[in-house]
This record gives structure tokens, C-alpha cells and sequence, in this order.
């Protein structure tokens, strides 16, 4: 649980703002780019809806600006029965910019909570 | 074909970007709200994919600017036996800001193309 | 500190995910269209760079789905020297789906964190 | 004028709708990044507004779907004094999913058009 997946992204004009910076809803949108770069290879069997958000919160410390290049840090910080917690962090030049929580549930192809599949267990060992 | 739909909407800063002004990728999403709140009410054939976006132009006047309240004002320009065109114009103080065509297709259950149904065919009379 | 402010809004495809139903990311965006509306007639001093989201958590509890009419009711929470504190709930049918809680801060001209105008703090009474 | 700059990425729920495919304004977002990449490195003149996007026509051939890794090829067709015209394609498994052209103007630090910077000017030959 304390493997961290690195994912690079570039903020474009679609991600900023009026204010001239990166657009606080962005975050969200980019940090679930993030989760499916880590996910890649994990095969969910089929007809299942995959993971659904659940909650989340997130705060803003160091805004991102245009051109800004930066790196999410992800870890899954926790793994239920049928959901999993993760924490998402934005890192520009070693300051990191926002810390996002998300809680993620898995749900099966008749749209209830089903167990997490064994593949993405397995990988967190 | 000669009836005009209007759509009133107002620029937050989501729709906008560092430039200061909406973003050119929100026009094409805010177009879409607009035909939406126009087929309103219209019943597509349970299983139905619907209208599917083929093609699309738009022109850009003048910048809409946070805060802005505008008008969408969306005409059919003309229906074929499996698609439809529309032309939607942007407009603030009586002035046009961006002009867009479209081309949609209707699609049915099983992905390909079928005849628009008669209830949208009937509204165009 | 009672009143609530809402907001109607209609689920279009361009918020809605493959999985059928509102991308968690759109709530956001949609909340701020809200706070946008609730803002309206409140002057601002000229280049100040207005509120500006510090921190947020939202909690998902039914999803909302394509041509849903919801209303979002938004009702501020707090009011501190330099920010404010809102809680916003989507609700369709009677049914809470989603409730978010945020805090924003003023910032002005200079970037830095300002005493929230009189306006604002007049209309909380 | 003969030189494709490629740029990868990958199709996240944030870019997909209820049908399942990507959302049709999302194409327009993309291409966005995509020249932004190719922009990388070029200093603007400081003040300077920079390209603002004039028009653009899209045709959709194939759609693209939840994590479908593509390419998007971006190819500048044409060079004007104060604009510039681009081609940028969608490529995924060598098929071309979707084809833009698109207008750009520069505009100076003063709103009004101006003349290409020589750095991008430069950079064609």
C-alpha cells in the first residue's frame, strides 16, 4: 500500500480559468486520468460497472497555472470488501499544489456493491 | 423550419479560460444543452442510441466574457431520412457572437442508422 | 444564514459518463453555476480577484442521470473575516443525491487574502 | 508545413457520455493540448494575448470509447500574416477516427490582431 503511481499531465486553456488558473473542478477530472493510467492491465469482468465515487473531498494550497507541468501522486490508502480509499496529490516543482481523498466503490454488472475483483487485491500485495 | 428555439444561459468560470474569456470548446457543449432542452418532451424509441454528432462548424464573432448572460437560439435548416441539421447562433445585446452548424445522425439499438422518428419529423410542421 | 438559493439545472450528455449517469467531476462545475447565480448584483471591487475555493468534500449518494430537472439549493454556513463557508445539495424528486460542502476565500488585487466585502456580508443578513 | 507532431491520450470517463463513446466536444479540448504540446518552447512576446480561435470545422468518422489510447496528429496547413490554419487528426489503430481544421489569429497585448511572433514563424521552415 505505499506504491506510488506517477502520472504527468500539462495544464491546458481548457483547464484554467477566468482567474488565470487551473479551474478547481479540473482537479477531479484529471485525478480520475490518474486512476484509470494505474488501473490500465486490470481486467474487470465483463458487464461489471467498475468503481463508482462515493466521496471525496480535496484542498487547494498552490494554485496550477497555464503551461504548468505537474505530476499526480496516487496511493490506494485503503481497501474494503467492496470499495477502496485512495489519496491523490499535484506536485509542481516538489510543492505540492492539492491533496485529494477519494473513496471508490465497486459495483457489479446488476448495478449493486460487489466485492473488489481479486486482480486489483492482488495488486496492492 | 422556420421556428427558433431559445436557450438562455449564463458564462461561470467553468466556461471560461485564462484568456479571460469562454473557452471555444464550451460553445459546442453549452449547443448541445440547447438541443436538448428543444427535444424536450420528444420520445425516442426505447433501446434507441438517438442523434449522434457527425459534423459540425462554428464560427467565433465576438468573445463572450465571464458573467455574461446569453441567448441560444437553435433552427432546424433541414431533415434527411436519417439526420438532421441545425444552425445555433450565440447571441448577447443583440449582437451574434458565434455561429455553429451541425449535422446530427439518428442512430437506433443496434448502432447503425435509421429514420428519424416521426415524432421529431411531426414537430418540424 | 437560513435562506436557501436554488438553482435549476438539466443533466445534458455532456455530463454524463459512460457509465451511464453524471460524472462525479460535473457536480463541481454545476455547484459553481449556482454560487455564480446566488453571487449575482453583488459588486465586487474593480480587479479584485473574488472568491477563490480553498477546500471541498462532496458525498455521492444517488446518482443523477441523463435529462434529469434537478434543483440545487445552496445555503451559506459560515462567514469568516476572509472566506465563506456553503453547503450545496442536488436534489431531483424529493431525493438528496449529492451534498457538498466548500469553503471559499476572498482574494484581491494584489493575490492576497482580503476582508469579504460589505455587500456579501450586508445580503447574509 | 509538411511536419505531424504527435501527441497520445487516453479516453477517461471524464471524456466519455451515456452513449457510451466520447463526449463530441471533448475532440475540441483535446486538440487544444495537443497544440499546446506542440507550442512548447515558443516564448510569446510578454502581454501578448496569444492565438485566440477564430473557427474550426470537425467531422466524426469512428468513435472513439473508454480507454482507447489514440493519437493525435497535428499538421499546420497554413501560415497568414496575423493567422495561422491547422489540421488535426484522431488517430486510433490506424484508422482515423476524426478530422479538424482550425483558425487561429494571434492578438496582441492591446485585444487587436498582430503579427505571427517569428519564433513560430521560424519554427515551419
Amino acid at each position: 500500500m505505499n506504491k506510488i503511481h506517477k502520472f504527468k499531465f500539462s495544464v491546458a486553456y481548457a483547464d484554467t480559468d477566468a482567474g488565470g488558473i487551473m479551474y478547481h473542478g479540473r482537479y477531479i477530472e484529471i485525478a480520475e486520468r490518474a486512476r484509470m493510467d494505474m488501473m490500465r492491465g486490470i481486467n474487470m469482468p465483463d458487464g461489471d460497472m467498475g468503481f463508482v465515487v462515493k466521496k471525496l473531498d480535496i484542498k487547494y494550497m498552490t494554485p496550477l497555472k497555464l503551461a504548468d507541468d505537474f505530476v499526480l501522486e496516487t496511493r490506494i490508502t485503503g481497501v474494503g470488501a467492496v470499495s477502496m480509499e485512495l489519496e491523490q496529490k499535484f506536485v509542481h516543482d516538489d510543492v505540492i499544489c492539492a491533496i485529494m481523498h477519494i473513496t471508490v466503490a465497486y459495483i457489479g454488472a446488476d448495478m449493486k456493491l460487489k466485492a473488489v475483483p481479486d486482480d486489483i487485491t492482488a495488486r496492492l500485495k
